[in-house]
């Protein structure tokens, strides 16, 4: 049994306890009114807490859509079906408005992907294109391999190298539970697609991200430079990426057969879907909470980002069936094509433009399913730093600590960090998650309940003290 | 660091007094002269154990073995080519001869598989023909499903629940070190695939064995009765598997299509590949080390059975290459066609039906690469018994322990066995290895060196010593 566990298992005695020390603390920062306000909405966020933390709810949210909709491609049917689901269970809820808005996004869908070593030694190759990678002749094309440890290298690599080649990028990510290595495996990626192309190479292969050692490639969203010859980009699985690498290492020339299909379709419809729970006291200041709704074709997008949207509806539910509304208003946003290229966020970020400026906070679970770990981030001012450590007692006992480092996840959050949004994450464990991620291994059978469980809570915890708290937080306009 | 390796920190001092402990509990059961042979012997075993243990030459031959050929089906040309592969490794040892014995074998080739829900809720399936299975008419099958927790409920089956139906047989394994889960998974496989077709069904899928999560289909062998009309039959991933059967819980009839299209083939040929290391003193007394060459033809048979096959050869290298010979033949027999069903082995037994009776000990590693734990197995006699008590010394210290539980490993073992022909296993850790095996997972990767390395120590000790023990040992001539 894990200490959080042993904690929650004290119960009542520990919500006494902590109602007490924050009781005591805040007397320091606010005024009396103030006071009784931040102890009942801590009071009510424990409620929460303990019911939720004992609830596999979001878990069931989770597997009604990896069953019921699976991959759902940005601008896809699919994804509509999604954005259908979403709005039908935020119908049942006692919300305010629930509305969608629309956009129109480029459209590719994958075809048959096939790749094989001809020589020296003849084996299947287990490859996957990028996503809006363009096609290989029909034929498939042919060609000598030249391997290089990273994209950085292959920004300097020379003309004598690439030429006619097919460039194998043999980088190996590195497992961390804050997932940072994922950064690293796509920096560089645009330049070394647009170098390889300048440079003669007939196309990319680039080792999966993750860490996994299952015969499975982990695609990612690709873009050609303007002005440069767009070549066919494969990811290739890590056992196969090991092979290819040993032939090359034998000394004669690998040989690979390369055949992608993918392609450019017409331009879909994808969408985001926004429910909003008017706050009580502050109408007009939003707290945000939302998750990406579509996800890449391989897998059912379970862990990317399936988990968000369950924890963000899980949250709307428990949020908007509390007897009292939180203070503030909180919006609960799906965003269409995020992976993509963040095309719902910035569609939200421009259409909202107004309301943005009513924006106060904004997080965005986007990081798997695995246990919440760490509160992150910064607000200014003394309410700011206040309600975060409020918001870290009542983390604690579930097993989460806080650390102010820069809040990082949630990629939809990024147009909103460039309008000066504050964000805050909470730190989902992402030690397995990029080994499924992107890859057909994004299924429901690598979400443990009992992980998922603290994760969902959390979310909500953050979302709903936030909302509840009566002084000015970061983003307000009242905030100096 | 474990107990195993702190022991062989030791080295030299656990050496001497094993060595010690030896001469004196030999001496109740031998003359003077055997006793001085055991003694020599033991020390030849313990420098053979010392050397190997830190050495990875059979790991490099198995990343040769799998970079260089790959995949070898039964029959095919690559499991020539693997053949070929070996007797050109043989030839370079110092061994007396080296033979192959063809024979004809059925072939079947893998087409491309397809399978989709297509209500209520659409989502592609990963599938995989078993082996042998017949392809579904070209334009694929539809069907409802119906869900058995078993292959032993589907041979009780009623026409009602199954006629014209595809059938699921959602059984999972149980994971354990010894992997007798495995056995189950295809106990009555063959009784319910006659029962299905008998009753009308169209088609069978059944839950992959192994406990892996990943979206990659796990096949074996199959048969269909003589009399009975054979129906496609697939393997689904375990995730797939999940996903099916969540839909088929929701009590809206699940509709699968299915597509498989791997077929007969004109037979091939595969072969036995046998290297003979002749004895010094009882060359007429054989003690065989086997593996089989063939895998399945999804991944690159690195597990199942590359690491037998290397094994095998590491063990030939270093027996061959002692300063004197052991006082027994030493056969190094690599079996084609296990995987359709034990044909080179039992093409062997048939063969060698003279040199058979001559035949004192069988040892066929045929459980992956994981780490060697326990030497399983009981011999005849006092000198049998005094043998495996002298074996149990020599591997302790490398982490293995010894029970007389009957020895199981081996499939091309069978043959022998039903001869009366004595065998032993070294149990490797089964715990991961059928969650890779037969599938496109059973590569390289899955290979840790320093547990390899455990695991071929111990084949080549026990070969050695069953080898040169002076006394006869079970299965000779000589054993009451």
């Amino acid at each position: 049994m894990r200490p959080a566990h042993r904690m929650l298992l004290a119960g009542a005695m520990t919500s006494a306890i902590t109602g007490q020390l924050a009781a005591q603390a805040s007397a320091t920062s606010s005024d009396n009114r103030d006071n009784h306000i931040v102890a009942k909405a801590v009071r009510t966020a424990e409620a929460l807490r303990d019911q939720m933390v004992t609830s596999d709810r979001a878990f069931d949210v989770l597997a009604s859509l990896t069953t019921e909709v699976g991959p759902r491609l940005a601008g896809s049917t699919a994804e509509r079906k999604a954005r259908d689901w979403i709005i039908a269970r935020l119908r049942t809820l006692p919300l305010d408005s629930v509305w969608t808005h629309e956009l129109v996004v480029p459209r590719w869908e994958r075809g048959v992907d096939e790749a094989e070593i001809v020589s020296p030694h003849a084996q299947r190759l287990v490859v996957a294109a990028f996503g809006f990678s363009v096609p290989t002749p029909t034929e498939g094309l042919i060609a000598d391999v030249v391997r290089f440890p990273s994209l950085t290298a292959v920004t300097n690599a020379t003309a004598d190298q690439v030429r006619g080649r097919i460039v194998f990028v043999d980088r190996r990510m590195v497992r961390s539970q804050d997932g940072q290595g994922f950064a690293l495996m796509g920096r560089d990626r645009g330049e070394a697609i647009a170098t390889a192309s300048r440079l003669g190479a007939q196309a990319l292969l680039i080792r999966s991200a993750g860490t996994s050692q299952n015969r499975l490639a982990h695609v990612a969203n690709i873009g050609y430079a303007p002005g440069v010859a767009p070549i066919p980009v494969a990811a290739i699985s890590n056992p196969d990426a090991d092979l290819l690498a040993a032939q090359v290492a034998t000394g004669t020339p690998a040989r690979v057969r390369l055949i992608l299909r993918g392609h450019n379709v017409a331009d879909g419809v994808s969408g985001n879907v926004i429910a909003e729970l008017r706050g009580s006291e502050r109408p007009d200041e939003v707290v945000l909470l939302g998750a990406h709704v579509d996800s890449w074709d391989l897998g059912t997008g379970a862990l990317d980002d399936g988990a968000g949207v369950a924890i963000v509806l899980e949250a709307a539910r428990r949020l908007s069936e509390l007897r009292e509304r939180p203070r503030r208003t909180i919006r609960f946003v799906f965003w269409g094509a995020e992976e993509i290229g963040l095309r719902g966020a910035r569609a939200y970020a421009a259409r909202e433009l107004t309301a943005l400026r009513q924006h106060v906070l904004a997080l965005e679970p986007d990081q798997g399913a695995g246990r919440a770990y760490r509160l992150r981030g910064q607000l200014r001012g003394r309410d700011g730093a206040e309600m975060l450590r409020r918001t870290a007692d009542l983390l604690a006992p579930v097993g989460i600590d806080y650390l102010p480092d820069p809040s990082i996840a949630g990629p939809d959050l990024i147009p909103l960090r460039e309008k000066g949004i504050a964000t805050l994450d909470v730190a989902l464990d992402m030690t397995t998650f990029f080994d499924h991620m992107h890859s057909s291994n994004d299924t429901l059978d690598k979400v443990l309940p009992a992980d998922f469980r603290i994760s969902a809570t959390a979310y909500a915890v953050v979302t709903y003290l936030a909302a509840s708290w009566p002084g000015p937080i970061a983003g307000t306009s009242g905030t100096p």
